[in-house]
């Protein structure tokens, strides 16, 4: 290997820190400062593995088994919980535990890709509740019952909220029309546990799923997977060689200091959750004043989340006009210290609210006015 | 939520930092100065994704693409690589993609629980190749060579070395065994990458398996995966509705600090593998002194690992005869300043030399003739 070539990953730097963050990755994933300290006690490859007996959720130090068995299923509002890779993980779980190939699953139109990749991944046939389509693309989730009838799934899966347009359907509903057609029902909260709150036995859900670097202020990668107490047995089964090692999860799953983060930053994640109603005030607020500049917000009015969808048909017209392109929008932005918006769009974008202040987001709605004012 | 429950999860700290480790699971793992630096900048959620355009192992800074696609396969020995979330989640993407329900699969009777419990969760029937047994538990890679005949496996497995003896079987001659009888050969170098020069071209191997957290100086979890050309299409085969999303990796699957950590200690690791001649030899020379004690080394001898087994009667006839029982001999060398034997076993335990200086391991030697003495 030459040595010189090398010698940068020695080096390496995060160049957008310390700015206005509005990229819907990241708002719900920014470290607490004790998810900071606890990444340089537990940075050590195996660390969290010091006093292991053999199975990761039942390792008493750090606290792994209080936090896995009793502080989240309090907090998700299920009976069982167990900590994963992630989201898509998580899904991957359930779907490779419950079905078989070839079996059909039922998921909104909304979904991630993840949703997807992982149905395919388990070699499962995915039939989609399609939206109302712009400019609401709502889901009515009525319309799974006349496809749960005819397409037998063996589960239901739905995004609460999607992460393109920040929707929140009736999951409540749809908890009783699983019940009512005895079909398991996975509520995937990426965007939802650990901002706002949600409570899985009220949704009348069997699974529910969250994201730690999306939304529990955690290092990547990171999740959580509660569950009624039913499915432990199917989705959490043991090795019939070695018995305290769960197949799902092959034997430990988050085995390093993702886990460590997202333990040090739940008492504050705990608190956040409180603060949804003033959450969904700043969001509202700031879709009123960027749609007075001409944008239209897509998705759900009034909105009920911090992740929003915006459609700007006169930055458009500038990017056709101008020599960067859409990208003279992320570089105008990027000049005024704002981050977040995907590099080359300016038809439409997603960004969320929940990491700024008011103060900053009307920095946000300032720059918006500017840049238009001056390619005007 | 009662908060005062939670208090303790915003103040974790690790207990043995500062004392001479000599965990197995852990001398391989310890991080980099520029890893520390890098667990910071990359902390927050889904940072090391700020320039990400649709996959992960595509970023071009932090520089995922230039590693993955360049670094690792000239130091892997293959024609391409992937970052995963782990040795383990490495194997169960191999044998989910390559085999069916039912398949049958041959391994090495050292193998890792974890082929165990991949195997299982993909539904693979395992044929074990056994070990010659005490004391040696070596494995004769010859004897693969009748079982491929008679179960006709998808694949073969070898453990180079075990992580319980910390042999090094023949995998150059099991890599002609398998090519004579053209089946896929699986080298799982979990305690090799990172900590000795091994490449899977030279060994006839068609993947190569490495753990970040346990040797290569990564945070956990994290881990590496090198294969054949002809196998990218098997193994990291893209979904037909997402063209740049892996299956296996359900779109991206190491999508946070561990990766940035793995790049960041990796022009450290190129450099260690070559002191690895040293490391035998330290080892070997602390395998001496406390034979010189009454200890056996069991598994290969001369010894070529760091990784070393130790039965040592005289320590559990003590523990017959004191009150904390086998814990006396933890509790010793805790006092002593010395970690990572598992607490509780003084009839047989496993160490690793790897971290520890030859000045430090006098120091475990001296502690160990101390403790004989002081229960003498």
């Amino acid at each position: 290997m030459k040595d010189k070539r090398l010698q940068k990953l020695g080096e390496l730097h995060r160049k957008h820190k310390d700015i206005i963050t509005l990229m819907p990755l990241q708002t719900g994933g920014l470290l607490t400062e004790a998810a900071k300290k606890a990444l340089i006690e537990f940075g050590d490859g195996y660390s969290v593995c010091d006093f292991c007996a053999g199975n990761l959720s039942n390792i008493a130090n750090p606290p792994i088994r209080e936090f896995v068995h009793e502080f989240l299923p309090e907090f998700l509002g299920c009976e069982v919980a167990a900590v994963t890779h992630g989201a898509r993980e998580a899904k991957f779980m359930i779907m490779h535990s419950l079905a078989r190939l070839g079996d059909s699953i039922i998921v909104d139109g909304n979904r991630h890709y993840t949703t997807i990749v992982a149905a395919q991944r388990a070699g499962l046939n995915v039939v989609e509740v399609p939206s109302s389509g712009y400019p609401g693309f709502t889901i009515d989730v009525n319309e799974y019952e006349p496809l749960i009838e005819k397409h037998h799934p063996r589960m239901i899966l739905l995004t609460y909220p999607d992460g393109n347009y920040g929707n929140i359907p009736d999951a409540k509903r749809l908890g009783e029309i699983a019940q009512n057609h005895d079909v398991p029902f996975i509520l995937n909260g990426a965007y939802a546990v650990g901002r706002m709150p949600v409570n899985m036995d009220e949704l009348g859900a069997d699974f529910i799923i969250g994201s730690g670097h999306k939304s529990m202020a955690s290092a990547g990668p990171c999740g959580v997977l509660g569950m009624k107490k039913r499915w432990e047995e199917v989705v959490l089964r043991k090795s019939e060689t070695y018995s305290n090692k769960e197949l799902e999860l092959l034997g430990c799953a988050l085995r390093g200091v993702p886990v460590v983060t997202l333990m040090a930053s739940f008492p504050y994640v705990v608190e956040r959750v409180h603060d949804w109603d003033e959450q969904v005030l700043k969001a509202q607020w700031f879709s009123d004043e960027v749609e007075k500049l001409g944008f239209k917000q897509l998705g759900e009015k009034p909105h009920r989340h911090d992740l929003l969808h915006f459609e700007t048909l006169m930055l458009y017209e500038i990017s056709k006009r101008v020599r960067e392109r859409g990208y003279f929008l992320y570089k105008e932005l990027k000049d005024r210290g704002i981050w977040g918006l995907q590099p080359g769009l300016a038809r439409a974008f997603k960004l969320s609210t929940f990491a700024a202040s008011r103060e900053q987001l009307s920095f946000v709605v300032d720059s918006f006015k500017s840049i238009l004012s001056k390619y005007g």
